[in-house]
């Protein structure tokens, strides 16, 4: 069995285990199926990296392979890579209602499936109460429970914070470039993606490791955020600039209005003539307007620039890393780790 | 100044300190308006019942005046008087994006309001996300401290099952009286109503008070549970029986399909031909109809069934009172008084 297989396994068994919260609460059976479903439709499906790299930053902390970890910790830490499972899951479902989205992991969006519509909406909420469910269960005993609690809080704030920026920023309807910025751009990507997807995993990982100082977590923060900034600004890299074939899809920022780093770097260097060319293509769902976006964005060198700040960003990070102080028992290798499935990074 | 104004006032400081919160985030200032506006817009404004009721059921268990209470101890009381209430935001702005209601506390809706739309579903979140940064700042250093979040974290779970019930069971769109039932009703009125409006009140202010054996809690449960569903039942008799100048509003439960105790106790007796006129008549947006089901309502003798109901109920819930054992702390004067505010009262 694979370590995601393995990963999965323990997701079945969770939804058996809140589906007996609902039974112990008298719920009426339509309910209970109600809930599974949703739960299954939009926990798993993903590519689980950042429910995987709980149990895999755990492991390093602990000097453990997987196949170490005695049954009851690895089902501890797996609970805790799905409670961020089951958090993407709340943002997801109900991101997809506040941009009408389409289709979510190559399927219709939870709340245009058949029957769903609006209760998408309760839905997404029993996603993040499932999160205090578990922990409630799991982690009830251990000293650092108020400190894991604290964590999704803070993290589901600061995601919530990143999420209402990005929504008055860039509406899809109302092109305004005038909104745009690279100092907003950061702040949105830092909180709406950095702080739950790099930051939250490594954290909890610590959190159980015991390695949780609040020096360590500051270290770790200070790492994993500008990572998770990193991570973002590649991925609007690649929408504008991959192939198809590299990242196996087809990308649509240009269309979208995104506030991607690539419009905002662009947005920095323009002339008013540029400008105005991009006022008038951007953000339309249209071939011809998006090539000449593309266009500009070529004239421009946004290619080199990046190419510069990856090598600047990546050096900084080994810097950091660099400096880590293992004492404790932080471990430069879970910082490295996360790293080295980025830098260079096709998809 | 009357409790009601010092408490909004409370309010207004909080509000103060959440925006500190986002400034301290360094989100940009439009970000911090918008977040301000909602939380005034959608936290206040209602009768603050709950909210209030933290607050005098802390004195009770006391022995204090409200006016007693030294400022910190009250402003302790009060936030968590105004985290009930910005639960409550939470879910009234959500459920009206799920019910697609006008308006709310008579003005338009937080999602209905000029360039709001769908990002109230994250405002929504963000009045969720308050209670746990408040939570933190006044109550990290208390012993009880987990014990709020995880009364927190069960009773918005709690909300969640019964709204999840009562958004599958009662569709204002698609009439189904075979999915209505009594049991159904009770199960949704205490999930949805009865754990959030009278228990977490009470539960939090003895927190507070230092009087919460596990046995307490289940005592004032065990009461504030059935009287809430007694508070709903007779809201739902007053919404069909009450006239305007009683209810201070003009009821629409039979138009809107409510899966009301009145339709439910009428269901339980009627004659085959009798559930056909409910069946033709119950849930349209129709005065004949709707007197056509009041008729059967009366048909039904419905409302001696409910005064014998509030009848029965207020006995045997004035005798729970007079059990409970007060050696512990528990005052029998808490129940009288959220008893006292209920029995025959008109709106
Ligand atoms: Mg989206
Ligand atoms: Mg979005
Ligand atoms: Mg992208
Ligand atoms: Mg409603
Ligand atoms: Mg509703
Ligand atoms: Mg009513």
């Amino acid at each position: 069995m694979s370590s995601k297989e393995q990963f999965i396994k323990v997701f079945d068994e969770l939804v058996v285990e809140l589906r007996q919260i609902l039974t112990d609460y008298k719920m009426p059976a339509e309910a209970i199926e109600w809930y599974e479903r949703s739960l299954n439709y939009n926990t798993p499906g993903g590519k689980l990296n950042r429910g995987l790299s709980v149990v895999d930053t755990y492991c390093i902390l602990t000097n453990q392979k997987v196949t170490d970890l005695d049954v009851e910790t690895y089902k501890k830490v797996a609970v805790l890579g799905w409670c961020i499972e089951l958090l993407q899951g709340f943002f997801l479902v109900s991101d997809d209602i506040m941009d009408q989205s389409k289709t979510r992991r190559g399927q219709p969006c939870w709340y245009l499936v058949e029957g769903i519509g609006n209760i998408a909406i309760n839905d997404s909420f029993m996603l993040e109460g499932a999160i205090y469910v578990l922990l409630k269960k799991y982690f009830k005993k251990d000293s650092y429970y108020v400190d894991l609690l604290e964590l999704f809080h803070d993290v589901t704030f600061q995601t919530e914070l990143g999420q209402l920026l990005d929504l008055t920023t860039a509406d899809e309807e109302v092109v305004d470039l005038d909104k745009f910025s690279l100092e907003k751009h950061s702040f949105i990507v830092i909180f709406k993606t950095a702080y739950y997807s790099f930051y939250l995993p490594v954290a909890l990982a610590m959190f159980v490791a015991g390695i949780s100082d609040e020096k360590d977590l500051k270290q770790a923060e200070d790492i994993l955020v500008p990572l998770g900034e990193y991570f973002q600004i590649q991925d609007d890299y690649l929408d504008c600039f991959g192939t198809p074939e590299q990242i196996g899809k087809i990308g649509t920022d240009i269309k979208d209005n995104k506030c991607s780093w690539v419009v905002n770097q662009a947005l920095k260097l323009v002339t008013p003539e540029q400008r105005q060319v991009l006022e008038e293509n951007y953000g339309r769902k249209d071939d011809v307007k998006e090539a000449k976006c593309k266009q500009l964005f070529n004239d421009l060198g946004i290619e080199a620039i990046y190419q510069e700040y990856e090598e600047s960003i990546v050096g900084e990070l080994k810097g950091k890393i660099e400096a880590i102080n293992e004492s404790s028992g932080l471990k430069k290798q879970v910082f490295y780790t996360f790293l080295n499935k980025i830098y260079k990074r096709s998809k």
